[in-house]
């Protein structure tokens, strides 16, 4: 086993401190990473937190990876030594079913394993994430880092980047079309800089006429302010698609309105509790409200590729990893522009 | 002006009596239709008892209408005298913005005149619908009823028909496809028929057990009860497409858990109140949740041609106008399969 310095929660109301995990030894199909940065998701708050429940400590959090490979099984192909290397939300599935031979692994009907606060498929060892200097994993569930990505930028691609691209595919975002993206915080700069560089008319929808400037610069041709109640008449009927990256509840109902006949509304951010819809919203001009989870590693492949010919990322704050309790209540006060990411080199040197 | 017997509610509170309206004299582009059979849709009762406000009194509810042409302006060019023709819910439209050039006329931007309840595109001359003897319609707003349908069970394909058509074409409805219809009424029943005849493999979800043979009879494969908690364990993850009809309260988490990845929930039906939906449900699977409203002329001629083709009707039971009052109160009570449709022979009777 390989030690590895990380950092951890030792329960839902301790800070994260160091700790060291053991990885496994690199099988014939694994590549071994050695961790350069790892975004910071809003989820790494609330699981080490507990706030979804069911939370498996000690945890080590970060799905958002970004290392280079360092050691490579016999079988591998996709990945060299000395490749930049990315990691996800998932790290394995059971490879068979349908939704893994569709190339939704996110979905496996087994139950991926997710990064970290799960467990492995063998449903016993616990999964650690990159919070950490090294992570062992199977080379499906690698990416490659594309040349030309920067490195610590790249990170949230592996969350925020896939989880606002693969709706704006699914629903065909294109050329002209009129995208609107509610809410500028991890996922939705990532929203508003892929459906700009689709050649879609980009409008920002903010509770916060604070945005507006920032939203212009990232990509955005429109902006509205969401507490104006006469934004929803004056932008009736008006756009294609809206990706919806809101957490806090929101009135779906509105947003619907101001969609075109066959319209969609993705959701990607998850309220605290079920909204009210009704059907009448939907049934009127064949509307749709849909929802959408990361991606598949095709997928995700096909993302960074894309990220990376057109020169996009993540607009980050690098931060050393000592300040992770600091960043998580400057998240929760939406003081970040747009992701923070951990510089795991202050790791290193914490350990030593 | 054309004096035309009808059966008009005088008030919310009044039942249908006789009454006299006047058609307009057909212009150029006019057809003028010898009524011969109407379908009675629930949204009848529901306007004439103004349950959902605005209600325009005299009301001469119908919009599932089968007659003979019996004159044609002269630059009619779609149907000739003697034809048998149909008329929906819409009988006229703006003809010029985005939604009546996309053929999609039931969404005008302006607002398209109704069959009834509501007024021509004048926004002065209220409209009167199918409980009538004659009705005259521009032909962009007529079908042709093809050879080999049955007038009357013809007649709720204008609304039931094509409401539960375009929905399984919107989501390609297709052989093998696994499809839940939830709910056996008058759009139900058409769903379940419309759905088989496209090869999918068909499941009618109901809460009432007492409704199996008449769903297998129809074409569905597979029944399942919904008071039934298991049912939504054993099926989860099954369907490509349901199709909702029920307008009474509902839970869509339940049956958004009964899709499949990618799998759509379309609402035909309209419960009364707008009811939660939890983010979860649509993300996890990238599912969907839409809604469908009749159809355009095209589309609705398209589903008559299909229906023609596939030997598909309503199931109805004919009742003379003398009998409206009561077979409202059967609808009620769900006491109808599937369709009431009035013989408007027995109008001229009554009114001779």
């Amino acid at each position: 086993m390989l030690k590895t310095p990380a950092y951890a929660a030792a329960h839902a109301h301790a800070p994260l401190v160091p700790f060291t995990i053991e990885r496994r030894e690199p099988g014939p199909h694994d590549v071994l990473i050695d961790i350069l940065y790892c975004g910071v998701c809003h989820s790494d708050l609330h699981q080490a937190r507990d706030e979804w429940g069911g939370a498996i400590f000690p945890m080590v959090p970060g799905h958002e990876i970004v290392g280079r490979v360092t050691r490579v099984g016999a079988k591998v192909t996709k990945l060299a030594v000395g490749d930049l290397a990315g990691v996800g939300c998932v790290v394995d599935s059971c490879r068979e079913c349908d939704a893994c031979r569709r190339d939704l692994e996110e979905f496996c009907e087994k139950g991926s394993a997710l990064t970290y606060n799960s467990t492995e498929m063998d449903r016993k060892t616990p999964t650690y994430g990159g919070y950490s200097k090294r992570i062992v994993v199977a080379e499906r569930f690698a990416l490659k880092i594309p040349a030309g990505l920067d490195a610590a930028a790249a990170a949230p691609l592996l969350c925020a980047g896939i989880t606002t691209y693969s709706p704006l595919r699914q629903y065909n975002c294109k050329q002209g079309d009129r995208v609107a993206v509610v809410g500028l915080g991890g996922l939705g700069h990532m929203a508003v800089k892929l459906a700009a560089s689709m050649g879609a008319e980009v409008t920002l929808l903010s509770t916060s006429p604070s945005k507006e400037a920032d939203a212009r610069r990232l990509g955005a041709h429109a902006f509205a302010v969401t507490k104006d109640e006469s934004t929803f008449t004056r932008l009736a009927g008006r756009f294609d698609l809206i990706i919806d990256t809101v957490s806090a509840p929101h009135d779906y109902n509105k947003y619907l309105g101001t969609l075109r006949i066959g319209g969609t509304m993705v959701l990607v951010g998850v309220p605290p509790e079920p909204a009210p819809v009704a059907a009448m919203s939907l049934i009127w001009g064949n509307k749709r409200l849909a929802g959408s989870a990361i991606g598949g590693m095709i997928e995700t492949q096909e993302m960074l590729d894309y990220c990376a010919a057109h020169g996009i990322a993540s607009d980050i704050e690098l931060i050393p990893i000592q300040q992770i309790d600091a960043a998580y209540e400057r998240l929760l006060a939406n003081d970040v522009r747009y992701r923070f990411v951990i510089d795991m080199a202050s790791l290193e040197s914490a350990a030593t």
